[in-house]
């Protein structure tokens, strides 16, 4: 993918569903999905292999994956929070799998269960697992480092840290790392920093992806110093569902729809149409009738006279 | 002002309670305008020197201007649409004057009345005005571009046309110019160029505040881009009440919580304290019942270990 072009992974079906009380019927997930591609989302995070104990929401990750694996050009990304979920994963036929690292122990501990050193231990079994795949049916493996811009529980967070834990991401066996601003902590000066940071000591192909939350109202500026520095990927959910829910006080996704408006606007290319992209909120929005979305885009309409980005336009941006 | 630090503009008490339907009792405006002064806001736009009968939200603003002229260190300011309205502003002692002039015909007809040539006129004549009084009594003269990143009624507002309006404005008189989003339509890209353009074509003196909107999330977004070019001051209001109220469709300013929380994490000292910015907004909630306000940072709260912006602090960002 070109620098000129950013690419938007919906994660609503994932950190959105994830974090509601009610679950959403797995036909409609079906019906979502299939609108979120349809209106040019190239990339979604359908779901997540953990117990369905824990998150009953997405206990019918494996159904999801065989479908969302039928729509031509759509990558399937899935969470694995370990081993297991990653076997199953690649059963049912996924794209891309990120597993996250807290660089907060304590957020760590909370959320998967696991300690850093067992965390790496699961990195290094799922790597094992892909290496007996043949090359070109192996999915991609991403290490997310979540709470790298803080955390709820812990406070400020070490960069030092993030780049340790990343590196050993890296030497555990995933491809890339991702930056992760789990509890909605992040200000754009640290954004643009902590990049810099990444790609200084890790590598230019180590990190191409934030997942930044909106908590704070900053996500979007978050979101601008992002890809002024070069990231290339940037996660948000419809309706801005979502957050996480193991993190007291953090909620709120990107909003997709505003993300568009937001990188149309500036000249890039996502090759999402908006009447579509309203189609699927419709949809969203009819199978969790008591959920709030939010987002502005949908409510105050675009701009009189907006133009979807061309390379051309860009360039004279 | 050194331009490591932001001043932010606070106009809830004009832009704000202009476009709502309830009046704020004088007494009520007093005490929240007390109590943003109190928070550490240096900069407030008290209200509109506009007809009673236009605007009866502002028909208090001389006595309202004579009340804030008594909080120590604080810059008055208020919008005048013509002569007449600064001839009040200075028999009342305001500070600062600022004149809008819509780049958009259309909308400067329907939001003041006038064509460009009239609104030019008034500017000459509010000069001639000014310069009847001693140097160091004179407040400074403002001329707002309005719509200048695009108009609901219009469409695109072509750039050159904004040039050749600032220009006019500061040779009818004004000491400055500002760049205003009336309508929501800003994109960072957009804010980068105008403001290098502006200083290009008319001087570096000749800009130093922006007037951005919220109506469709992008607004610290923009802000962030406006700052990083070098802009010193930012306008917001208290819960992002307000807009322009002849703009179909605009409404929202910037969330002057969420906005000082951007610049302090970022590093930018703003003088202003959190828990008393609270106490303000509940003076104006306690004001306003009906009316919702807005913001993330009243509801999420400050990051846990937040620490305030200082000059070394940015240093190290």
């Amino acid at each position: 993918m070109s620098d000129k072009q950013i690419e938007i992974s919906e994660v609503g079906p994932r950190d959105g569903l994830q974090s509601i009380a009610s679950i959403m019927a797995t036909e409609d997930k079906k019906r979502w999905i299939a609108a979120l591609a349809a209106a040019g989302i190239r990339e979604i995070e359908v779901g997540s292999f953990v117990p369905a104990k824990i998150l009953p929401q997405l206990a019918d990750t494996a159904e999801i994956v065989r479908y969302a694996r039928t729509i031509p050009g759509l990558t399937v990304a899935v969470l694995v929070p370990n081993l297991r979920g990653a076997q199953d994963a690649l059963a049912a036929g996924a794209h891309k799998l990120t597993i996250p690292l807290s660089v907060s122990e304590t957020h760590s501990l909370k959320n998967l269960r696991r300690t850093h050193p067992q965390v790496l231990e699961e990195v290094r079994g799922i790597r094992a697992l892909l290496e007996q795949m043949p090359a070109d049916q192996r999915p991609s493996f991403e290490g997310s480092l979540s709470t790298c811009f803080g955390c709820t529980l812990e406070g400020p967070v070490s960069e030092d840290a993030v780049l340790r834990l990343g590196e050993a991401l890296l030497a555990a066996g995933c491809d890339e790392v991702g930056l992760s601003d789990t509890t909605g902590y992040a200000n754009p000066v640290q954004v643009r920093r902590l990049i810099r940071r990444v790609w200084e000591n890790l590598g230019r192909d180590a990190l191409h992806g934030v997942h930044l939350h909106n908590t704070r109202g900053q996500g979007l500026a978050n979101v601008l110093a992002a890809i002024e520095e070069g990231i290339t990927t940037v996660d948000s959910s419809m309706g801005g569902i979502g957050g996480c829910p193991f993190a007291p006080g953090a909620s709120g996704n990107i909003v997709t729809e505003d993300l568009v408006f937001l990188l149309e606007a500036m000249g890039y290319p996502t090759g999402i149409n908006f009447p579509r992209l309203m189609q699927a909120r419709e949809i969203l929005s009819n199978a969790l009738p008591e959920e709030p979305l939010y987002g502005f885009i949908p409510d105050a309409g675009l701009p009189k006279g907006f133009q979807y980005a061309t390379s051309e336009r860009r360039a004279l941006a």
